[in-house]
């Protein structure tokens, strides 16, 4: 069925493609709607383009499915990234399936404390930014509304485009003094809706400041604006030999501000650390107006105190980053990856502690998997197959080794894996013999968020758990939730993040009673954190003290209100209103 | 010549000696005057036993000397680190000679917003602590007076020794009420006057707080108390299979409280970065007394700000560190040391370059040496010898590498090695055969400051310089100097991070006028910083603005009122006195 909606979106679809050289799409790419449910274009456009796109969504429905036919070259690898989809080459189709949880809807009241913007406002926006970059557009401003998943919905009236540091400080400077609430925004892939308005929030997305703005080569260090894509920068430092210490399954959108602002973590988190030891230097650009230059290229600067730290992870509720200075590792010429099937959790452990002493140098992910997880890709996923055959174990870890000299490395590996399976530690194991096979034991992992989407609703849970706990929480779950949920442990376990899913047909309130509060609970109870990568945005600001102990909070909104005394940053995210916001 | 002043600190010695443990001098160490003037045994207490010592010090005089007879196990070992000294084995005598210059007696002037601690708050802090642990000796508050280098010194009355973090917490919340400043003091081994009173500030010295809390050897993951010295966590450590992210000279005497607080670089940065990323958790007590426990153990945590990191370099300002929690890397089992001989300041850059990629993930630190400072250490320092004979080269390199097997680390190093002479970016070369030689290329380069101090007066800078620009300072220092000084070059190349030392017979105000601020200015002008890695203290916080904008650090000065509204911790640090504290 191709109804009206679709050739409408299909047009402003085609002028979106135009706008953005990048995209491999050629123009006479279409979308139809499917189930007789309005449909939106947004989440396609935003995945394939990175760029503000337009389109509806019906809150009502839990549900909606969007069908979007292509021509050109296939988008499937930078869409698997981001949402669950159904591809029929023969017919040059994608079927999308997203979800919307109707817990999303119950939302924060509007502070009455922020003006509503007026015809005043806009054209003062207008004055600043020109007429194009203050954008009123209903598809335009649709998509800046809603997050990808759907889960989050804003109204907001206005997007700001602003294209230098100068013009966001003097957006900021005239919302601070009206009291105008902004919500920064960059490719828009949060995952607790910190991305995308709560009520009216003026829009400032920063996509179009996205220039690399000197690299050095002998260092590594590279200053860009923030509104670079990580997976931009990505290409432009393996031209110089070098690679970001970041990578992320959103790459292709997310940019380096986001990134910084919500600490992101990823895969190379375990070689490389967090984005507080990488990041050298920040441009911010504070509430009211005022740019503050942290923009050190230097690796160590003991002069002060080390304010750029605040505004890393703190999802854009204490300044707007500009530009980033980053620390960047040599990209190095020898990769290697093994498969593994352990007999229990313990060998994970076990293995990851080995690992850590015996690949020490090389080791750059260990990430581990459970059954239930197996499962779940092989049963919903086309294309995958089961490394070990028909064979299936408890447990399945990979292991990714980086150097510079390959055959030291794969002796490394090889030594390594041996004595293991001497241990105990391995029960069966597979070392990618090529690109393609590679590929194939990225895909087992990486596709387990893509199969729970398949199989139906699912609820996510980004979990941080001292090591030895960590799987408690899979299984304490499993004995809570019966026979009436699966329930999938996965993730990085070389950074003790846990990412626990459950799994059911339909969402359903009585199941969700009986996951929350009792995962946040237990989280607290085992001193782990409720968001080990994923920021608190408007999802869990309320869950902050799971976490933090009171007084840590209320340090928090000390310096939230230091730095933004009227709250007009992105409110109702990462902290309880009731702290920094007036009613 | 052995004064009265000499006997009666061979007495205090004596005690000190005995209250020490981990001491192998025997208790008829005694100590004598030289010169005529008056002589001080706190430096060599402290070096020696890590002890709170007493003593005397003359600010009049420039320099003084110190004549240290000695019995029992040959403590030079552990002096080397720390000062200046000259060994006459066959008298069993230790000479030191250490530095004063007269630029650390000009000081701010004292806050009248401060209270004078009297009887009753004397009578409190005993209360709280018990007697022994408030202390009003002679000799224990002269040593913590005053820093090792004896450049800067207090007039503080009374020394605390809280055991606890609940005893921390009672003392500031009493002396936040009475408006009593106070210094947070650990090993005390500040290069920037930060560890010490610059007036009548009450010392707070944690050391007692002194144990391992937990350890995981899955995660690597550290908790411990924050007066733990550095060695002996290391020594913990190292028992467990790990080691410290952090390795300095002064490691036997300085504190994980004061590294953290201090950020300190030290020799391992190149490899394992700033410790903004490898501190996971802190317990820190505020100046009014509550405790904010932020002690977590996870390697992931995005729940909210990352406040510990404003405690991370704060340089005590903002809190009192109690607990650190850390992670830290696996112990591995092969180290290589290179010492080379380069042309030119462009091939050790060059070197620097090649060598992150062809070692990438073994390399472990990367320190360079010129020509001046090889000639001061040969000149100055016995048993000391030219690895090239009495070949000369106008730079020295030396790369460690750290990896997991011996085998293949020597492999890729000899290959880097082979491929870098071909390239003409290495005229030399000597790899460490043996422990023996390894040590003796160390000394080569930890040698630079003993060998300085002998030679005379020094002035001494730690300057952080994007890396292609990192040497011109020391060539316009030259010139600008001409014959009346030495120029030396040296420090972590690969961190960026430049010792700039200048050598002459005797303190010369006229040369320090050609030195500052040009050397400041310089810094500044090439987006350099004025402290790399020692922190500002008392000696550069006026000196902020060179390396920071007004407006970060008005910043800074708004978020230690926000901390500190009364500004009694560690006063006069850090940030301009205009800035955060009333007249």
């Amino acid at each position: 069925m191709r109804g009206r909606g679709g050739i409408a979106a299909s047009r402003k679809l085609q002028r979106w493609w135009r706008g953005c050289p990048s995209t491999a799409i050629s123009d006479d790419f279409f979308v139809s709607g499917r189930d007789g449910r309005r449909m939106s274009a947004a989440p396609l456009a935003s995945a394939l383009n990175n760029v503000v796109a337009g389109g509806e969504f019906s809150n009502r429905s839990q549900m909606f499915h969007l069908v979007a036919r292509y021509k050109g070259t296939n988008p499937l690898m930078k869409l698997r990234d981001y949402q669950s989809f159904r591809h029929d080459s023969s017919q040059r189709t994608l079927g999308l399936k997203l979800r919307s949880f109707g817990s999303a809807s119950i939302k924060v009241p509007r502070s009455t404390t922020f003006s509503k913007i007026n015809t005043e406002d806009i054209c003062h926006f207008r004055a600043i930014l020109g007429e194009k970059n203050a954008i009123q557009d209903e598809d335009r401003l649709s998509a800046a509304n809603s997050d990808w998943m759907k889960k989050y919905r804003g109204s907001s009236q206005l997007l700001l485009t602003p294209g230098s540091t100068e013009e966001v400080s003097q957006i900021l400077q005239y919302c601070d003094s009206r009291q105008i609430a902004v919500v920064p925004q960059g490719g828009n892939t949060s995952l607790v809706g910190g991305s995308v308005p709560v009520h009216d929030e003026v829009v400032i997305n920063i996509s179009r400041m996205n220039k690399i703005i000197s690299f050095d080569p002998v260092s590594g260090i590279l200053v860009c604006d923030s509104g670079c894509i990580l997976e931009n920068i990505g290409v432009f430092l393996a031209n110089e030999g070098f690679i970001m210490p970041l990578d992320l399954g959103a790459k292709g959108s997310c940019q380096i501000g986001g990134n910084v602002s919500t600490n992101a973590g990823g895969l190379r988190f375990l070689r490389y650390g967090s984005l507080h030891g990488n990041i050298l230097g920040l441009e911010v650009v504070l509430a009211n107006g005022s740019v503050i230059d942290m923009l050190s290229t230097l690796r160590k600067d003991n002069t002060g105190y080390d304010l750029k730290q605040l505004f890393i992870g703190s999802e854009g509720t204490l300044g707007i980053i500009t530009k980033v200075s980053v620390l960047t590792p040599p990209l190095l010429a020898s990769t290697n990856l093994v498969f593994l099937g352990c007999r229990d959790y313990l060998s994970c452990q076990k293995l990851l502690m080995e690992g850590r002493k015996a690949l020490g140098e090389i080791i750059s992910a260990f990430e581990f998997m459970d059954c239930a997880s197996m499962e779940m890709v092989l049963n919903h996923l086309e294309g995958v197959r089961n490394p070990f055959s028909s064979s299936m174990y408890d447990f399945y870890v990979l292991i990714e080794t980086t150097g510079s000299d390959e055959s030291s490395d794969k002796l490394k590996l090889e030594t390594f894996l041996g004595k293991s399976m001497e241990k105990g530690l391995i029960d069966d194991g597979v070392i990618a013999q090529d690109m393609s096979q590679t590929l194939s034991f990225w895909r087992l992992r990486e596709g387990i968020t893509e199969a729970l989407v398949k199989a139906g609703a699912v609820y996510k849970y980004d979990l941080s758990i001292p090591i030895q706990k960590l799987y408690d929480i899979v299984e304490a779950m499993r004995t809570r939730l019966g026979h009436s949920a699966k329930v999938l442990g996965y993730g990085h376990l070389g950074d003790s993040n846990l990412h626990l899913n459950i799994s059911t047909a339909a969402y359903d309130d009585e199941v969700l009673s009986k996951i929350e509060p009792f995962v946040y609970e237990w989280t607290a109870a085992n001193r782990g954190s409720i968001s080990a990568e994923h920021g608190l945005g408007v999802m869990k600001a309320d869950k902050i003290y799971y976490s933090k102990t009171p007084e840590a909070v209320n340090l928090m909104a000390a310096v939230k209100r230091l730095l933004d005394p009227k709250g007009i940053l992105n409110p109702y995210k990462v902290l309880p209103s009731s702290l920094v916001l007036p009613n």
